[in-house]
């Protein structure tokens, strides 16, 4: 087998068999094929697309590419959730403790990553005592017994996956729907998913910026997953805007721990029960998604959630109490409000520019060697749609330095007031199979 | 300037100015741009296409990553001939002498190369004396005296197609009509042409297997040569056939002195007719193809075409003689005949396995380390449309060893007879502008 020979095929449109994908990933992977003709074949792709059986094997190629997790001694069907990123995204600390509450286990493997915010160890690191340096036989025993733990990412996961995706970056080949798909779903599946529900983000702050192109690689994804032996659902949701009020570290747990209690942001709520319900279906605790969603509000309302989360932190070493005071979480020096300079109703936030003003601050990395501020960040005030009159706050700032001109600059520029505008739609689809 | 968005604006489809061309080109010949870059934009163009702008860009920063070759000091208009390969081509030693006897000066430079026979040097040589190796001053001052002289390839032209050939060549990026185009004619105006005349083969034998491709090549190249100034014109001819009889170094010499005593093989003769009157015009030598023509015969005719083949000849240290007895040239110890097998009419004879068949014999090299026999090959007795009895030889073996068995099993699997066959037509189109 001659990679030049496997590169042809695909610009000519013909479909890669399963031992072609192994061999050039496993070439790729060991060094034998060299950058330049994956480059190559990954541009043929990007214009002669992959059909469902190659999208298959191209996922499980990069999975065995590497080390694979196994959660086999965790009993019950685990469900990872996946979302495609944005900004002030807190789903998954909300989702994790939520889940866990009606006996879905969560074994949650995360980074700490580069973004506007940390990543979800990040953000749990705001609770005092908290800490992810757990032995696998701790993380297995601590989800079996209390259904969530999370721990930090180890072993060489999908290196196929990492050296193709580098390449891609500055090859002009990232944005094709069949690499797309085959990178996410390989990292989830490594990690030892059973089952995946995936939020595939669409507007201005997302990667995807329109619904047709987030349904196209969602549906790509679900297929991948139901392929390869893993139900996966998927849902499109609305990132023309942060998500809920804080972007930050901490502020971010402290809307994990209103929402839990049933007052967080009424974006984030129905985010969390959309995706929540496919989690608890897929999870084997309900028997369709109007019958998770019921038994998610139950767990809200009786506080059975926001004790799961407290039982989280505490088996982590964590502070407890937090869930009862968040004045406990770091807290910045100054808080500085923005105020709206005309009245009327707010038309756009541009959610990714917003998200670097909260990099300004020290919420978030921009390269590996930056440390986070967690107690910095932003809380909108205002979200698209809400009227607002001259001089009211839009938001408020957290900050560790007195003089935040640069982050008032950034806000003003990204937060349009109009005479009319419509909140948007949250939710746009649902995918279930 | 980023060369990942220059491989992202080819691929969207994009017009690539003169500045992101050169600044490619310009990088990836000092190595500042890598091969996984360069294979990724090559393929974003085979799919995308470029525009003639675009082609000519690519082809003068071609010419402009090396040494230009300067025939300043040649008097006249300096035409070069290029074709696209093909098995037993022997034109260009008929066409140099052939138009030199007009006053169109030929300043040749030429390469030995791979293939079923040697590179013109390489059958050159088969006259005894001749060699290459002359001073750059002494060819052009032979050029200017006699219009005709061949000096070995020198200097360092066009790296960057060198480098970009080589990685198309691995990366199913080869067939593409505008990198095919400006590989081919940046090295052409390296070499000094001020005119070009190109002979873009169809068929079997040829590497554009249909006219319609093969016109789409000869078309941009003439495209290009027009836009960057150097005046082109192109032919596509045949090569679902070998052309002529002779397929081997000694004997293509012997049959380009028959066809300069107007002698040769028809397909040959109107070959070199056609392409000679092109240079002829573009040499400023005929207004018209018509009138070249015509001149063209008559220095076949009154001898003066022959004559001038022996001038070369003497001139680079030739035995001049030749012309008069080829049997002075280097002659095989053995000549096998192969007799059809059946009667009927000859139907197929596939170019390059018999070009194969006769690299079998040593008449080519398959590494640049190989010697080349230069008294062996094949010379065909029959061609395509040409009745054919049981027992008649089809082709004459030139070898210099006695077992043949090999040699004579390729020629039959590769020459069909049939109950009927017309001669392919030789001459597809003529382009002049």
């Amino acid at each position: 087998m001659r990679m030049v020979d496997i590169i042809a095929k695909k610009r000519d449109g013909g479909e890669l068999s399963q031992e072609e994908i192994e061999f050039f990933i496993t070439g790729y992977t060991n060094g034998e094929i060299p950058d330049y003709q994956a480059s190559a074949l990954a541009m043929a792709i990007y214009f002669q697309d992959m059909n469902d059986d190659e999208r298959a094997s191209l996922t499980m190629a990069m999975v065995e590419s590497g080390d694979q997790i196994d959660l086999s001694a965790i009993d019950g069907i685990k469900v990872d959730k996946h979302s495609t990123g944005g900004v002030g995204d807190t789903t998954t600390l909300v989702l994790a403790p939520l889940v866990a509450a009606l006996g879905v286990p969560v074994a949650k493997m995360s980074g700490r990553g580069l973004g506007h915010t940390g990543g979800t160890i990040d953000k749990l690191e705001a609770v005092e005592g908290f800490h992810v340096e757990i032995t696998e036989d701790e993380f297995t025993r601590l989800v079996n017994e209390h259904k969530v733990a999370v721990i930090g990412q180890s072993g060489n996961l999908t290196p196929a996956d990492k050296k193709l995706y580098a390449l891609r970056d500055v090859t002009g080949t990232v944005n094709s729907i069949p690499l797309i798909a085959s990178s996410i779903m390989s990292k989830k599946i490594a990690a030892g998913a059973d089952a995946i529900v995936l939020d595939v983000k669409t507007g201005a702050g997302a990667f995807m910026k329109t619904d047709e192109d987030a349904e196209r690689l969602a549906r790509a994804m679900v297929k991948i997953g139901n392929n390869v032996g893993r139900r996966t659902m998927a849902i499109i949701s609305d990132m023309s805007q942060p998500l809920g009020f804080a972007i930050g570290n901490a502020l971010e747990v402290q809307e994990a721990i209103e929402t839990l209690r049933g007052e967080g942001p009424e974006d984030l709520t129905e985010l969390v029960l959309t995706l929540g319900s496919q989690m608890v279906v897929l999870g084997g605790k309900a028997d369709n998604l109007d019958a998770a969603r019921v038994k998610l509000q139950q767990v809200i309302a009786n506080g059975a959630a926001l004790e799961k989360f407290r039982d989280f932190l505490v088996n982590q070493g964590g502070d407890g109490s937090v869930v009862d005071d968040v004045s406990k979480l770091p807290q910045a020096a100054y808080t500085i409000e923005v105020p709206a300079q005309a009245g009327g109703v707010v038309s756009r936030i541009v959610a990714d520019e917003i998200g670097v003003a909260s990099m300004l601050l020290g919420a978030g990395r921009a390269t590996k060697e930056d440390t986070i501020d967690l107690a910095v960040g932003l809380m909108l005030r205002k979200k698209v749609g809400d009227k607002v009159e001259a001089g009211e706050s839009l938001v408020t700032i957290y900050a560790n330095r007195e003089d935040v001109a640069d982050v008032k600059q950034k806000i003003y520029d990204n937060i349009e007031i109009s005479a009319h505008a419509d909140a948007p739609t949250l939710i746009h689809t649902i995918i279930t199979e």
